[in-house]
């Protein structure tokens, strides 16, 4: 087990009408002006947002708002937001939404408290000495960004997709209520379950040894992320399932799956380029990359992909055998995928084989010559890994 | 699933030399006079105490220091911590040890904040409304304490036994290097077992539906614990055995295995009536209590034994026989116990059964004639699971 450092101060507010204890949370934060930071118009068309504005009038908590949060968001929002809270004097940042509404709320947080340009954080050419205290109503689980230090934003010239860290990104208070995701789209929600099994994924597929516990925690919220999410499958509205994808998805990225071994990453990278260039969903992209680096990986570690097709796929096992269980593994959440209606290659995602030298362009950029730990992935590499992904 | 709050803000320092963290940390903390609190000469002689204080001096951060807590730590060296830290206007509770050490140094943290006596708090006449910050060394892991927001302190007067939990009672930092546990006896080492085994099934026997994420959370936890318990009897400095025992620990008690259900604490409250009269060790005391209390409790919810016998215990499933592999999980569980070196009967911890009546009386006291949720408990039932004990 590596040492490590484990940190997450955020005070979760769950269950039915957990929203309605906003107000009280701003007000325990000594906010005063509130820069509230949301997506599309499903927040305000649901309502959501009037019954949180509501909340700030009712506790005299003064307030600004700015929609507009695409996914993947881009850093023009950002620089519009961070004007915002500078002019406005905003002292609290409050996300309505998902993991993007989360991720910009938190770049404007931190853009807020510093002179220069935000993206200096995002291009490694600054650290976050400071940011604005963030909040979050969490109403899309997927990201993890209500929990997670990290936050990703794109850079609209040249589409550069980045990720970073940041003990001032944990959000002071999350509040999620399971109901809000009942009228999701069935491919979002498939979207959010993709994405946070990767953040599982990245962190299990390591070369770190003597972490049984964080793998057996890692394997029990897999297997619990697919059980409810065969369940939403048939019953959208199903309370406990809905209620277990919105925890599961905090619990995935908040770090304690992470504890005790050295992190990968390689195929969020690998998928940035692709919601970057074709703009696709984060976790549809990813539904098409971990299969492909998966199998391509296999030979790192046999027995790491055999304990994850026996204890979380429900292969047989077969000590004699084990590549060709590990394997069947691989194939299961290939099957699993595919029945929550994700896709699995290049063409249903509208990415192209002939793109594949523009994605590693891009990748150089953003990653190197050289990037992951359980197997360090040249670009020869990442190219291969993209081929298996285009069958 | 219930609805649910969950904070658990605990800045963990996790791994070897951890405990060299401890000046960097007070210092983030802003602490200028430190009060140090520990048990047995055992973290002096072993230097850890010096260790910690030439940090402090480095850091040129001021001192005082009280040890001498005892194994269900007493109120009369509470109120003399209070005291120490009133007088010498500390700013800084720093807890060095177990649970014992860290439960005692909490009731110090909140009475050095309130005018009338810490005890009140105990009682429930009145809530802690202040505290002062609190950190911790841990040395024993066991009692989840440097996490959770419980302490558990014994009246004198009457040995009265009470436990509490305020948001005041969560440690701003824990420094956890499991080396210093590789020299804790071995029945230290196994009433810590049982001591966190029991924290995650006081929350696991529950009525509560709809929790299947914090179930397999929690079995996985159990697991793990079991399995690192077998590699410490055969070696008890087995690195990454002793930190997952450590880790396992305070994910037992930091309240991640509670989240969306009622919490029982049945059995809890019958040892620390145990511990309470006879000074028995609290992990031995639940060890003797658990498979009674189980025993007891299997026809309120056969699946749910079921469930952990088949999950947990290895039990080969069968859906026709469940009373019967429900009890087979139990029965497992009292082997490994045996095998750990942990009493199973009142006999083997020098408790009486002609002390019962004794026990119901001060069960009354702290607890009433009614207690308890997975199943409402009156006294005869408390009564009829100690004698389940006394075989």
């Amino acid at each position: 087990m590596e040492n490590f450092k484990f940190y997450s101060p955020t005070d979760f507010v769950f269950g039915k009408n957990a929203e309605n204890e906003v107000g009280s949370l701003l007000k325990m934060q000594h906010a005063t002006k509130v820069f509230i930071h949301f997506g599309g118009g499903s927040v305000v068309r649901s309502g959501l947002l009037g019954r949180i504005e509501a909340q700030l009038k009712l506790n005299h908590i003064d307030y600004v708002i700015l929609g507009g949060v695409k996914p993947n968001p881009l850093d023009t929002l950002v620089y519009e937001g961070i004007s915002i809270c500078k002019k406005e004097k905003v002292d609290f940042v409050l996300a309505v939404g998902g993991g993007s509404a989360i991720d910009s709320a938190k770049a404007v947080a931190a853009g807020a408290k510093y002179d220069g340009d935000f993206w200096d954080f995002y291009d490694g050419k600054a650290s976050i000495e400071d940011a604005l205290p963030v909040g979050v109503v969490l109403t899309i689980p997927a990201a993890g960004s209500e929990a997670s230090m990290s936050s990703v934003i794109t850079k609209t010239d040249g589409m550069l997709k980045r990720g970073i860290g940041s003990r001032f990104y944990r959000p002071l208070f999350a509040v999620m209520n399971p109901e809000l995701t009942y009228t999701l789209p069935a491919y979002q929600t498939s979207a959010g379950i993709v994405d946070m099994m990767s953040h599982i994924f990245e962190r299990y597929l390591t070369k770190s040894t003597g972490v049984d516990l964080t793998d057996r925690l890692s394997e029990a919220t897999l297997i619990s992320i697919m059980d409810a999410a065969r369940v939403i499958q048939k019953d959208s509205k199903n309370y406990d399932a809905r209620a277990t994808i919105c925890w599961a998805g905090t619990i995935a990225h908040n770090g304690i799956l992470a504890v005790g071994r050295i992190e990968d990453w390689s195929t969020h990278a690998l998928e940035h380029e692709l919601s970057a260039l074709y703009d696709v969903t984060h976790g549809a992209g990813l539904a098409v990359m971990f299969p492909a680096y998966m199998k391509y990986t296999l030979e790192e570690d046999v027995n790491r992909y055999y304990q994850l097709a026996t204890r979380v796929f429900g292969v047989t096992p077969n000590e004699t055998k084990k590549r060709m269980v590990a394997l069947s593994g691989i194939s299961k959440l290939e099957e699993f995928y595919h029945e929550i209606g994700m896709p699995l290659t290049f063409n249903e995602i509208g990415a192209k084989k002939e793109d594949i030298d523009i994605l590693l362009e891009k990748l150089k950029i953003n990653r190197g010559d050289r990037f992951g730990s359980f197997k360090v992935l040249t670009l020869d590499d990442a190219r291969k890994i993209y081929e298996l992904a285009c069958y």
